[in-house]
């Protein structure tokens, strides 16, 4: 057994698609795996090297889940950060659970976190949304205009999702639930075909206003993005991640504008201009 | 001046989507308009023809709003039951802003209730998302696959969207507007492809059960829908009205068996087989 799998990373939320919507971003993590009769060993290079590479590394707990046995030897090589909203863990798990052979690595990868969202994008590329349905990950593919591109700000700060959970309020206005499912309405309608795509569709009511408490200068970059020609702009998952939708045309110009907005916040990062991925998770087997 | 507007019926929230999604149904309200320099007269017939036809009938306001004047002869023709969540009111007003020679028959039909997706769906056809964007109507068509059409359920009694709004609660659980955004992102896909439309993507936590105490016998119906072999099921706009999404080789089904489940539960109504309209509004000039 001697296998490759790539899955590329994940922005989730998009504004109003709140644990519902994600799309898969050209920025990838490859695991190698191999059979080893001596036991498990895990190398890693790139984003998350510096992670201890043992039995907790989450690669060797899927592959471990996944082939029922621990006598494997894994690579992983990452280009994806770590805790900015990227999707890192999910793209992660659904290339493991891919190179270990697995039937179902959206699965795998929707178990890392309970929501769906980001897995199912790394797993099947392009638009994607997500639920729990009792109890079981559902994804389902939607229009994506392939103009479509995105200017990703990636701040050097780590934002862990479970701190950005709990900024948020068990109880909603019905009113900001309806102002997102409107939004989300026309976002994805719009990302279907750029040409209606409406600013206000990158809208949000129900995670990104709390969430600024632990990001002050998101706002400002926000507004930034749009302002520089971006489509509609919005959070990345989690965060701290900011993300430009834009079309092929316009991310080099909203990429160099938000990248002087940061400069101007005093936010050290960098912007990404990021093709969508479009083929999700890929095997490739090596004898 | 001499034209004829004709506009479709329309079907609102489909479930998650509240206030949100609408679909045009091949069920249609037409008007006529004549200059008459002696001023308003208005006649009627089909649905709705017992209402007062003076001034106050919606027709006679919404030709007088376009026009700046009454002189004008309206014959009303309508195929649409009224009060039974099928946007009566929002056709009539789009199909007459239309004959009147409005330029944008959606703006004058999402005035008529402030809730702007059924007059989205009567004037452009097909699948539609609207939303309110700072205080204007805004709406986006949906890519809706050929093969859907409907099984309506329209009960023998009438439901005010105000009384069916006042059982609403103010504040939600945030994780009951995640609920429906997972299933608006799963029907909007599904209503593209209806291969991949699940039966949960017709579920809502935010309007639905609420007011089934205007409609006890709701809940079963909508069981019965999907039972009997609908894709999913769900209320149309504020009800009573119940919709079944079939495809063109089932609907005949659906409908036998809801009729005979209506009159089991001694709901006297009728069920209907419809498709999509996906032209929507549509003027003819007379002279």
């Amino acid at each position: 057994m001697h296998r490759t799998a790539r899955a590329p990373a994940s922005s989730a939320n998009l504004g109003p698609g709140f644990d519902t919507l994600a799309v898969a971003v050209a920025l990838y993590v490859e695991v190698e795996l191999r059979s080893r009769p001596g036991g498990l060993r895990v190398s890693a290079e790139g984003q998350g090297s510096r992670l201890p590479r043992g039995a907790s590394h989450l690669a060797a707990k899927v592959a471990t889940d996944v082939l029922g046995h621990d006598r494997v030897e894994l690579h992983v090589h990452s280009q994806i950060p770590l805790a900015r909203g990227l999707g890192s863990s999910a793209a992660l798990a659904v290339a493991t659970a891919a190179a270990a052979g697995a039937g179902d690595p959206f699965g795998y990868g929707a178990g890392v976190d309970g929501h769906p969202e980001n897995a199912a994008a790394s797993a099947l590329g392009g638009l994607v949304t997500a639920a729990m349905v009792a109890d079981r990950p559902v994804a389902r593919s939607l229009a994506l205009d392939p103009e479509i591109c995105f200017a990703v700000v990636v701040p050097d700060r780590e934002l862990a999702t479970s701190a950005a959970r709990q900024v948020l309020p068990e109880m909603v206005p019905r009113a900001d639930a309806v102002f997102n499912l409107g939004r989300l309405g026309l976002l994805v309608s719009g990302l279907a075909d750029h040409h209606q795509l409406l600013a206000t569709a990158g809208d949000d009511r129900l995670h990104q206003g709390h969430r600024s408490v632990l990001f002050p200068e998101a706002p400002a970059l926000l507004a930034g993005l749009r302002e520089a020609g971006a489509l509609t702009s919005c959070w990345s998952g989690a965060g701290p991640s900011l993300l430009g939708i834009c079309t092929v045309s316009t991310v080099a110009t909203v990429a160099g504008a938000a990248r002087a907005i940061m400069q101007g916040l005093g936010v050290a990062g960098d912007v990404l201009e990021l093709g969508a991925d479009l083929a999700g998770v890929q095997v490739t087997e090596l004898d």
